[in-house]
């Protein structure tokens, strides 16, 4: 069972650990959450084989498009597709033959062992939002992302007790010329955090120069060895593989780094408007993504992606929390399963531009199906807001502190003498209460999930105080984070070889916003 | 499947058929739910045998407690119970074999009867907040509830198209003297509506005159052989009957209406701390109410219900939306299908005291939960405050306008020749788009649950508009609902007498607020 791992971070002193025991904010990290309930399953066995039939027919009939990348269409060629300019059509059964040496799950390690996680099976590993360029809070209101909120992200996320990664892009920092965000954004998750990260996939040299930064934390042969980063590589859906994500996948992948290979979906636009044909179609581009990998390097780890939302067809706007991407999802979670490939779905998906109620349902229906849809790996499971194009600081403590529910649920129902509690029903008997019954008293502490965030007081007591709402109690959850923040230990000598290999870099660029 | 039915309330004239027609607010009432979806469930056989095998363990040797109830003991007696005092140990085995008369499913009747609902099996049924003394709205805050509050709520549940029963108590008339308000109540609900409703439950003569209110709505006839009220009857947990409860099931039972024997558990508290302990206890009460309900008249519509929270162990406050009440729900679910019963619970629980992000994940987590649990009568589906001390206006929009979300997931997967869409991926191909293709073209319309609240703007025109958050939204819904009402037509003769019969009943008692 997944258990909170009461750990200070205490950079090794007594008086660090004196001073981090006064802490006002609790500060322990769970370990990634793992399943003790079912997956919840919406197709039958007849249907999951109509789509995996049709989604051979798309790969033999239709086939895929490898856009500007010739090594790729002769890897294709050698391996036995039909190669025709860059449509590769690939015989029924190829693909899934290739992707079969992809590992069912994998640990990304992290620089700190107790925080690395384990990727597949009945896991579900939990990462921040990635990619917005905007950035909102409540004082500040939106406005482009910087390097600082970037590094304002990283350690609200090493310092939330239910995330296990601290991801990505959280944002864009675009204070940074293009072309050397990848290094900035990597030093902060190497320094400020020590969970477990993702690489650069902006440029095939960006992924490089991520595992050259890993070599540097880890040591050269610790990362050719095990896998140090994930990495998203989007299809871009319907069906069309671009060289720069395909670069950077060749770069992780011949490092036995991992490749998240999702498709991009807004449904009605990207994929048919319906989920059966959705599905189909997201099988067909992950198992010819996924099989591209292992044609580049068998056993490398690679993760049955699938970013799905609707579309409301008025408008043209992508919407989200909806019925219809849940649907998708819980299909693609059984597909994957039965390709034997963790899992990369849900998120605090939300159309909305204020982290409000409209935010809250939309990331609730999401974070409660990607937990009973078998996700292994969530990104995007705080933080998002306005589509995904603002990372929003309440919201993401906001929903950081609902990823603790997932961990309860996960939980599912013991069955024990103690958990039974019959002693407890002959104790206190009809008419009586449970308060101070002695298992009550003897369990009360980890019986219930509490949120560390919202608001149980009495309307009286609330009022008294300001009548808050969530977004202004996030707010000062926010600050008190920050304000207590203390970042973990690192030998001085890495520090000082990666600010080197990031300085040298630099100084080898001329800065480019393109 | 669960489809919407496009019918217009028109009060049968071409006038107002027009004027609906230029209602700026669409009006239609989906069918209940029928899922086409799995239920999601906890336990597995041993865990199922176990909880069913120490609730009968509790039944006999610790025993329920029916107070200040004679005729209860004396029935309980010769139905084969050891009756101790107000004690009643019911021997292992006789509880379940009572219950077995209870009809698995039943239909509980509109007045119009395309409203009618089936109660039981793979359906749901959403009905309303139910019992806050409290409403708030957005311009006049919290306030003691009115009827007039009461009747704006019949209006808005009338008019939702996604919520298929009316409800009962949605607040509490607080202006009304207590003992006549259960003749108001069910006057706005027959009059102001024609969903199906709940009967009062506040004493057993209140109960009488719904059952006699009704006969003159449907016929004498027609009630005693059909099942037209709902009535909620709860459990003082843990394991006491109250006689005021118990006697209006006993008037409900015998005039084969339906109740609901709810163990009313905020965990903790009224129940063990752990979940299994909870299920024990809650299958223990369920057992016996339902089975006193059979012995009061065999084959009477009883519903398996289950009210949920935890509770916060440093306040004890009542926490909703928590996956511990998940877990106790999703188990409670499978015990009601293995006593072939139709089963009561979730709802939009909050603890929130605003209808922002803490309410409407709270809840999401809880309305999912609802469906997903298997849920035949969900009671509290919209409106639901601050624990339910409130019933807010915009909630209730903002909730019902999210039960949608239900009826689309509900739907499943369909798996044909038109959703696999096989066609449309060979139209559009690698690197096109789904937009205007013909399947898209043929589907579009019914292929993604819409909202009639959420807001999907582009952030500029979000911010022209006034940057509204979603509970301006939903008070803006509330106001344009109801000034767009118009009252369904009602056979003036039947107005007539249920006038005569409210007036008849006021005058021969002084009112009381006790």
């Amino acid at each position: 069972m997944s258990e909170a791992t009461p750990r200070r971070r205490t950079r090794g002193g007594g008086g660090a650990a004196r001073r981090a025991e006064r802490g006002a904010v609790s500060f322990e990290t769970a370990k990634y959450i793992q399943r003790n309930i079912p997956n919840f399953e919406v197709l039958n066995e007849e249907a999951l084989e109509v789509i995996e039939y049709n989604a051979e027919t798309v790969l033999e009939e239709i086939g895929v498009n490898f856009v500007d990348n010739p090594a790729a269409l002769d890897r294709w060629r050698e391996a036995g597709a039909d190669v025709s300019g860059e449509r590769v059509r690939i015989p029924r059964g190829l693909a899934r033959k290739l992707c079969a040496t992809a590992p069912s799950e994998f640990t990304q390690h992290a620089r700190n062992p107790e925080k690395s996680v384990v990727i597949g099976g009945k896991n579900l590993v939990l990462a921040p939002v990635y990619g917005p360029p905007f950035v909102r809070d409540i004082n500040g209101g939106r406005r482009y992302a910087t390097m600082d909120d970037f590094s304002k992200f990283v350690k609200l996320a090493y310092m939330s007790k239910w995330l296990h990664h601290s991801g990505g892009t959280v944002c864009e920092p675009t204070d940074v010329p293009v072309n050397k965000r990848h290094l900035d954004m990597l030093m902060a998750h190497m320094t400020l955090s020590d969970k477990p990260f993702m690489g650069s996939v902006t440029e095939p040299s960006r992924a490089q120069d991520s595992v050259e930064m890993c070599e540097i934390l880890f040591g050269k042969d610790f990362v050719q060895q095990n896998t140090v980063m994930t990495s998203l590589t989007n299809i871009n859906s319907p069906m069309t593989f671009d060289d720069v994500m395909m670069g950077s996948l060749e770069v992780y992948a011949k490092n036995n780094q991992a490749c998240i290979i999702s498709p991009f979906i807004v449904g009605g636009a990207m994929a048919p408007v319906s989920v059966a044909g959705t599905l189909t179609q997201v099988l067909a581009e992950v198992l010819a993504g996924v099989a591209y990998s292992q044609i580049v390097h068998p056993g490398a780890p690679a993760i049955f992606g699938a970013f799905v939302s609707s579309i409301d067809m008025n408008s043209g706007a992508p919407t989200f929390g909806t019925p219809e991407a849940s649907l998708v999802t819980y299909g693609a979670g059984q597909l994957a399963r039965r390709l034997n490939l963790p899992f990369r779905s849900a998120g605090s998906f939300c159309g909305s531009k204020l982290p409000d109620a409209q935010a809250a349902y939309e990331t609730a229906n999401s974070l409660n199906m990607g937990l009973m849809s078998g996700v292994n790996f969530m990104l995007h499971s705080c933080g998002w807001l306005e589509g995904g194009l603002v990372a929003d600081f309440e919201k993401f403590v906001m929903d950081a502190d609902q990823l603790g529910t997932l961990h309860g649920l996960a939980k599912g129902v013991p069955i024990d003498g103690d958990n039974l509690a019959m002693d407890a029903i002959r104790e206190v008997g009809p008419g009586g209460h449970y308060l101070g019954c002695a298992h009550t008293q003897a369990n009360f502490k980890s019986a219930f999930w509490k949120s560390d965030l919202l608001d149980y007081k009495p309307f009286e007591t609330w009022e008294e105080e300001g009548a808050r709402d969530t977004r202004t109690l996030a707010a000062n959850r926010v600050t008190k984070l920050l304000d207590t923040y203390e970042q973990p230990a690192m030998d001085p000598s890495i520090k000082e070889a990666l600010d080197a290999y990031v300085a040298q870099k630099k100084e080898n660029m001329p800065d480019s916003f393109l």
